[in-house]
């Protein structure tokens, strides 16, 4: 299907799914997890052609490993949509009225955005989750993944958009651009009259692209640079278990702690202790003078700490106080998730206000930033920009609302 | 000031304002009122300066109305900045909260934007609107106003700065560009380190040159080509009333009346008596085949539908039901503000439903899509775009929020 012809099917296509039901949408998700286990095999097989054209072409590992599919990957897609299925639908949703002086009734609801754009990278379970959160927010989606998944992406849109025909609704709810050419993915992202808002999903370097050169609005996600900071008066077990639990609990994900800021006054005691439990999972530190002067390890520049590590690797800088902290992680953050560890509620809540990050922690792990942990039931990524939404995104924040005021013949004097 | 330097200086002054008191905000918007008051003589003169410029270019007279103050313009920013004193403070306001299984408590606060751009054309009385609407949300504001103004906004400016030193508080709250140079403001556009959000206000090129160049998030305000469809049940009285008011009373607004869709039903009796009224207020018509046959008009063509007109203009369309009118004004609108005439609330609802604006009416004109119509109090624009803001934009529109999450030791399993 040509790009524009695209854009237009799919901009049809949001107001057939505008409409639908509640119980219409659950029912088409349940179909199309159902058809996803069904078509197991003939998924498996694009797949299988995808790795092999990636091993060929001397693909990493970790990326492989990324790319592959097997049946309990494919299961998982399915339990996905069945999840979804399960929450409740945003649209419709009445978020606020009220009546004016002059009569006029005014009702604030949610409705779909429209169509959705998004750009992902090597995962194709991304393909399914990525339908199943826009559609049952009433939204069309037009794809992009990426190359190296092309096969495993056209089966499973294949089976999506076979599943909503025959569930009588319109295939065009879920568009896949197959042609690979950078040229094509740059019209997308100017494709203002038929997208309503572009999702880039994946490293630093794909987000940064996007925002370059799209002139349809863009909601960033993704990169973490997550700090923990040890107040004078923490915990310092709870200090010792939160920061392990961040740093090493999984390494390559956004809400990692990839740096941690430290007191002066509990650096001796506390860094010595930690040092031993991050030894034990081999996490290199890179520290500052005083860092150093108590522990064994290299020495940080200013570099690291404006790195997302996603690696067995924790930068350190100590303070003298709280405000210091606060200052230095609004200097190197990427407004992803911050943590204060501390008994004084008044700091505390100094930090929650002051650190600007879509979630900001007090005496917690920075890994619960996630639509899951939040309770939203689902994810389509994390928000680190502040426009619309910040954070975790669920279904609530693939919607938009709209204005339906009620008058009796009013006019404007 | 150079512009980098405006940038950092701004993004300082925001970590300021986020912290102020609704009580201080308030002092020092009064604080400004009073001064721009007292320093009107210096601000007439500068805009006499401006003035003389523009008339010596030869300046559209039309344009050098919007670009004049007078002593009456200026008491009306005055009063517009003790009007938001007046109104509720949006920040830190508890949005939702709740409380996860494993006792993580998680608060949704709203909290300011951070650093807005603006960039709007040759009113300079925005200069201070703008200001007032971005403090009080505890934003700090780079401002990039019409080259023509730029002796006014110089002047404006320096009062607002001034007082705010004498508040106590940083001056860097409100910085002007002063350097004419597009490329300067190309620069702006694309400050992503320093800047939030930038809003364009102004006509459709600059907010078309605004979302090409951008890398800064925008929030899309002002096109309305704004409908009225007249149904087959519609109070025919009502009618003339409604569309008269929202197509003359203010003929140059975004959310005037720029198209006529009437039901083939009621065509032959409404048409007749409609001409008679816009007739009297010499509003040309244009209209297709069917509206011809009525009534003497121009022929409309594809383009006049899709036209803005900002003038005493109505392009009238016949359809033979409810889905196409939805359907020719889904085509045509710039999603602003639309409105169905109709005695029967279940096509009223479908109308409300289905058509895609900011702003959705029945019986009631179009021209009720302003901040202080729907009781915001205030309106920084009117947003075209489904992201983050839809419709009029008041002190809430310019706030995010973050999730501030309190915990006792929680990591992640």
């Amino acid at each position: 299907m040509e790009l524009r012809e695209m854009g237009e099917r799919a901009s049809k296509a949001k107001y057939v799914l505008q409409r639908l039901t509640e119980q219409e949408k659950n029912e088409a998700l349940l179909a199309v997890a159902g058809a996803l286990e069904q078509g197991c095999e003939e998924i498996l097989a694009a797949n299988r052609e995808d790795i092999r054209l990636g091993e060929e072409a001397g693909m990493h590992p970790g990326l492989l490993d990324r790319l592959r599919l097997t049946g309990e990957r494919v299961e998982s897609m399915a339990l996905g949509l069945r999840q979804v299925a399960e929450l409740p639908d945003p649209v419709g949703e009445c978020m606020e009225s009220w009546e004016r002086p002059n009569g006029l009734r005014i009702e604030k609801r949610r409705v779909p955005l429209g169509v959705i754009g998004i750009i992902y990278e090597s995962r194709p379970n991304v393909t399914a989750d990525a339908f199943g959160l826009c559609f049952k927010a009433g939204n069309a989606v037009i794809l992009k993944g990426g190359k190296d998944a092309l096969r495993s992406n056209i089966a499973i849109t294949q089976v999506i958009r076979r599943t909503l025909s025959g569930c009588g609704i319109t295939p065009d709810a879920v568009c896949l651009i197959t042609d690979t050419d950078r040229q094509v993915t740059n019209a997308f992202m100017r494709m203002k009259e038929y997208v309503d808002v572009l999702i880039p999903r994946g490293g630093a370097g794909l987000i940064r692209a996007v925002v370059e050169n799209s002139t349809v609005p863009v909601i960033e996600t993704g990169t973490g640079n997550c700090h923990i900071y040890v107040d004078k008066d923490a915990d310092l077990d709870m200090a010792v278990s939160i920061i392990m639990n961040a740093k090493t609990q999984r390494i390559g994900v956004c809400n990692a702690c990839e740096s941690l800021v430290v007191h002066e006054a509990v650096r001796e005691e506390f860094l010595p202790r930690l040092k031993k439990a991050l030894d034990e999972k081999q996490v290199e530190i890179r520290g500052d003078e005083r860092v150093r002067a108590c522990i064994d390890c290299v020495p940080a520049s200013e570099e690291d700490y404006g790195t997302e590590y996603l690696d067995y690797i924790l930068s350190m800088k100590t303070v003298d106080s709280l405000e210091e902290a606060i200052a230095h992680i609004n200097r190197y953050n990427t407004k992803h998730s911050e943590s204060i560890l501390t008994r004084d509620p008044a700091r505390a809540q100094k930090f929650l206000n002051e650190v600007d990050a879509a979630c900001v922690y007090v005496n917690a792990s920075t890994r619960f930033t996630d639509g899951f942990e939040f309770g939203f039931g689902a994810e389509i990524g994390i928000s680190t920009q502040k426009l619309h939404a910040r954070g975790p995104m669920g279904l609530r924040e693939l919607t938009s609302y709209k204005y339906q005021v009620y008058g009796t013949g009013q006019i404007r004097g």
